[in-house]
C-alpha cells in the first residue's frame, strides 16, 4: 500500500515540496501519493486539511508523512491533531537558529519567497524577459547586456536552460543556435566573436539529439542520425579550437546543466 | 558585521538554498552574505570548501551558518571540521524517516531532482516548450492540449506565470492577450469560447500596469494611465460576466500567482 506524503504550508507550499521531495527521493524503492495543501491560513482550512489527511491515513493503513512549513502556532496545533508522521521544518530549525543568531525570528507567513517588489524578484522577472527577447539568436544587439550566451545546435537544450537560469537565479542568458551556415568556416559568427568571454557551449549525444529531433520532425534530414553526428562533431571541434567551455546536456536535468554552468563561469546566483 | 550563510551540496545546491533561504527569511532584520558551493563531491573540493568557510568566519568574526545536503559521510565529516553553525538537513530528518518507513534510505547523491529521463522531468520540458509555442496568442489551435489558458491585458504577468507553471509543476499553460479588438463586443474571442472551462484571468492594478508599460514604451497611449484603467476595467467586467475565475497579480510573486491558480482550478502539480 502506498503511503501518502502531504506538503502543507500557509504560503505557496514550494519550500515544503522541495525539502520533502529531496528527502523522499532517498527512499526510491517506495512510492508515495503526494498531496500539496498550500495557503492553509485559517482554522477552517486547517480543520479541513486534518480531515483529508486522516482520510488518507485510513485509506493507506498508515499515518501520512507530513512536511510542514506552517508558521502560525494555532494553525500548527490543529494540524498536529492529524494522524501523521511529521517533519516540522520550521520548528526543528528556527529555534536553534534564533539562539545562534541571538535574534528572534519574525514568525511571519509567506516570507520564503522574495516579495514581489524586492530587487531580487524584479531581477528574476527582468531576466525572464531578457531570455525570451534573446532566444534563438534574436536581437543579437543585446548581447552586451547578457551575463552568459549559450550556443549549440538546434534542440541541445539552450532555451529551457536560459529560462531556468533566469527564473531561478536572475541570470540574463541569451542563446544562439549554431546553424550549418555558421559552421561553414568553422568559426564563431561575428556577432558572437566580440562577446566570446561570455559564451558557453552545449553539446549532446548525437543519438539522443536524433531522437529529440525526430519527435519534432520525423524522417527529415534535420533529424537524421548522420546529420546529428555531423553537427555535433562540428560544434565540439569549434568549442575546442576556440577554447569555449562546454557541457554535455545528455541525461542532465536543466537544474544540473544550469548549476554546472554557474560553477564553471563563476557567475553569481542573485539571491538577495 | 554580516554573517555568512553557506549552502553546500554534492548536487546542484538547490534544495539547500530553498530551505536555507526560507529559514533566513524569518530573520529579516539581519543581512547575510550568501554563498552556494554545489558539487562538493571529492575530498579535495571538501577541503577547499572548509578553507573558504573558515576564511569567511574569520572575516565576519562569527561562525558561518551552513545549510548542508551532502550525502556522502566522508565528505560530510570533512565539512564538519569547519567553523560553522550547521543545519544538517539530511542528518536531521533521514534517520527518523528511515524508522517510520522501515526502509533504509539509499544515501545516493543527486536524487533531489527528478532524473533527466523521468516522466516528471520530460513532462516539465514538454510543458516549457508548450508554453513557448503557445505564448501571446500564438497557435490557438493547440488550446485543446492546454491544462489552463491564462488571459489578461498586455503586461499583466501571463508569460512568466505560464513558464513557471511549466517549469515547476509540469502544467501546460497557454496564454492569450486580450486586445482592444477582442474587447469591442465585451465577449471572449471565438477561439477561446469553446475552451472556457480552462480559462483563468489575470488582472492588475492600473497604476502598476502603467508603470510596467512605461518601462517598455514611455509616453505612449499604450502606457498611459487612462488607457490602463480602461483596459483593466473592461477585462474585469468580462471576467465577471463570463464567470471566469481571476486573480490580481499586483504585488504577487510568480510563485504565488502560480500556486493560487493551481489552488483555484484544482490542477494537480505533477511531481512524480
Amino acid at each position: 500500500m502506498k503511503r501518502y506524503a502531504y506538503f502543507i504550508s500557509d504560503g505557496t507550499g514550494i519550500t515544503a515540496e522541495t525539502l520533502g521531495n529531496a528527502l523522499l527521493a532517498q527512499f526510491d524503492k517506495l512510492q508515495f501519493i503526494r498531496v500539496t495543501l498550500p495557503y492553509i491560513d485559517s482554522t477552517e482550512k486547517a480543520n479541513a486539511a486534518v480531515s483529508k489527511i486522516n482520510q488518507s491515513a485510513k485509506e493507506s493503513g498508515a499515518p501520512a508523512i507530513l512536511f510542514d512549513t506552517i508558521i502560525d502556532k494555532n494553525i500548527r496545533a490543529i494540524i498536529d491533531t492529524a494522524d501523521v508522521f511529521k517533519i516540522d521544518i520550521f520548528e526543528t530549525f528556527l529555534q536553534p537558529l534564533e539562539q545562534e543568531l541571538a535574534t528572534e525570528s519574525s514568525y511571519s507567513v509567506g516570507k520564503s519567497h522574495s516579495p514581489a517588489d524586492s530587487t531580487r524578484y524584479l531581477n528574476r522577472i527582468d531576466a525572464v524577459n531578457f531570455a525570451l527577447d534573446n532566444d534563438d539568436g534574436a536581437r543579437t544587439r543585446h548581447y552586451q547586456d547578457a551575463d552568459v550566451i549559450l550556443v549549440g545546435v538546434s534542440r541541445s537544450g539552450k532555451t529551457p536552460t536560459c529560462l531556468y537560469l533566469a527564473m531561478q537565479f536572475g541570470i540574463k542568458a541569451a542563446n544562439y543556435p549554431l546553424t550549418e551556415e555558421d559552421m561553414l568556416d568553422l568559426r564563431l559568427p561575428d556577432s558572437l566573436q566580440k562577446h566570446k568571454h561570455k559564451i558557453f557551449g552545449l553539446t549532446i549525444d548525437p543519438e539522443r539529439l536524433a531522437a529529440i529531433r525526430t519527435e519534432r520532425k520525423a524522417n527529415s534530414r534535420y533529424a537524421s542520425l548522420k546529420q546529428c553526428y555531423h553537427e555535433v562533431d562540428e560544434v565540439e571541434f569549434l568549442y575546442e579550437r576556440e577554447n569555449i567551455p562546454f557541457i554535455s546536456t545528455t541525461d542532465k536535468s536543466i537544474e544540473e546543466i544550469s548549476t554546472r554552468i554557474l560553477e564553471t563561469t563563476g557567475l553569481k546566483r542573485t539571491m538577495d
